[in-house]
């Protein structure tokens, strides 16, 4: 099953406490686009500038992304600059151009229009809205979002929630979103306002995912050096998007695995700067880390001896 | 095997955004006894003045709790009063009565000298010594610390480091104490102090054991209502330590199976004010929410459908 991603594809200057990059490559399409790519075929929508290098569409075409729906434009790409503290849980922007961005409509190629599956990754819900509206009959959409868009586009942006199947957002949008501190609450009013399935990312600490009304969490890895957080959200949604597209199947023990998926992808992301450590897995490589992550939770059943 | 537990207790008086208490009974050695007696034996070390009422007294008798430590002394018991914000995360003390915890020395009875198993409870670590030098051939010790004296008794801080066989600390006084952002490196640095065992307590997001030298992940249950986080640190510590003398084995198994009972209890512990949750719990009720957790985190081996 293809898998349609429409999102921002931009340059990003990240500075961390370990090192800093200028105008790596980014955006949350690139980001899943390039970890959806191991599981399934991706379609992807975006909008680059002149100044967008040849090699990079060169790498998702290598890894069999569908390129016909990213499109160049006279001028600019999107640029992004941010910085980590200490704990690495939150970017703090410092500077966004949105150049060709700007004033991008997602134009979906004709043989996009099929797609069974959707990520409409976190841009302006009014576009999200448009990608809906070309779109024939998917079997499952998911939608991000972040606190710019609720703040801003409430009404557009709960009228994408009312179509969508499923919604991943960060833990403190999900609070922001639902007006609610307690995370099962929060989950349970996100999925009353359309989407039956909500994933939270928590960053470091992983992922909940509420699938119909079962809960699974689903750790992140402790990684000995961690060097920079930018995308792990993105490549995050490309493993439980990929895995589910691949699979075909959206039942709740998919969902499960999916969400895992996801976090195996995000701890590979974070393991270098912008999507590097990204360009050169395979599937041995990515069932390991599953297998890590495995025994990171796997106790027993309780058993007590007698004292 | 018995476990000897030296620590505070205390009046709190805690506001969440779900409501407030006045005056309730905590303190880490309260927490700790309260949620380690549902699986051994303990004998409590700590002092309290005349206002502290004899039914609690009679209550942490009920559980088989050895009050024979805990000291009545001419003056107030401690006091502590916090409040929490929207997220639960972390309480801002608001006010601080050491009262007759201000010039507390454990002095241990003669027959909990011979305790095997040992809890120094996030107190002084110059008494967290004094303790020390009265057990006499403990097989596990474990302990506790705070900011507080991360920074200001560090000196004495390690010197209990290096006897203890476990420290259990917060996320981000395992960061402070080793000054590594990195979870993995800040565990392992803190074992070349000292403790071949690292149990990382996240609040919400769980704990991570870093056993030796292999890693486990215990999630926090996703409750729907969480009233007050006060104790839960000690009640999770109870619940740890508690189970691991109760099976009086400490391998790397074991530390597992008692890091995700730690979080069970803390589950109870923040679902009610003060320690009411802990007050009648039985075996079923535990066994039942520990098996909740399995399912928590329980997940497939990869297997992947040809697309």
């Amino acid at each position: 099953m293809s898998l349609l991603v429409v999102g921002s594809i931009a340059f990003d200057s990240v500075e961390t406490p370990f090192g800093k990059v200028e105008e790596a490559i980014g955006g949350s399409a690139m980001f899943f686009s390039a970890s959806a790519s191991y599981f399934t075929d991706v379609k992807l929508v975006a909008v680059v500038g002149e100044d967008f290098p040849e090699a990079e569409i060169d790498f998702l075409q290598s890894r069999d992304v569908d390129c016909q729906g990213l499109h160049r434009k006279e001028g600019k790409t999107f640029r992004w600059e941010g910085k980590y503290g200490f704990d690495l849980n939150e970017a703090i922007t410092l500077d966004t151009q949105l150049n060709v961005f700007g004033d991008f409509h997602p134009e979906l190629p004709e043989d996009y229009r099929d797609a069974k599956s959707v990520f409409l990754a976190n841009i302006d819900p009014e576009l999200q809205l448009e990608v809906l509206e070309q779109v024939r009959d998917p079997d499952f959409v998911a939608a991000d979002t972040m606190n710019y868009w609720i703040d801003g586009k409430r009404d557009a942006l709960e009228a994408v929630l009312a179509r969508v199947d499923m919604a991943v957002i960060n833990e403190s949008e999900a609070r922001k979103l639902a007006d609610e501190s307690n995370m099962v609450q929060a989950a349970r009013a996100i999925q009353k306002l359309g989407p039956r399935h909500v994933v939270i990312k928590r960053g470091e600490y992983g992922a909940l995912c509420f699938a119909d009304d079962e809960i699974c969490f689903a750790p992140a890895y402790p990684l000995e050096s961690v060097f920079d957080p930018t995308g792990a959200g993105d490549t995050f949604a490309g493993g439980l998007l990929g895995y589910l597209s691949r699979q075909g199947q959206f039942r709740p023990r998919d969902l499960r695995q999916a969400t895992v998926l996801g976090c195996v992808m995000a701890s590979f992301c974070v393991e270098d700067f912008s999507l590097e450590s990204l360009r050169e897995l395979d599937f041995n490589i990515i069932e390991r880390r599953f297998e890590k992550f495995q025994r990171l939770v796997n106790f027993e059943p309780l058993e007590l001896l007698d004292e």
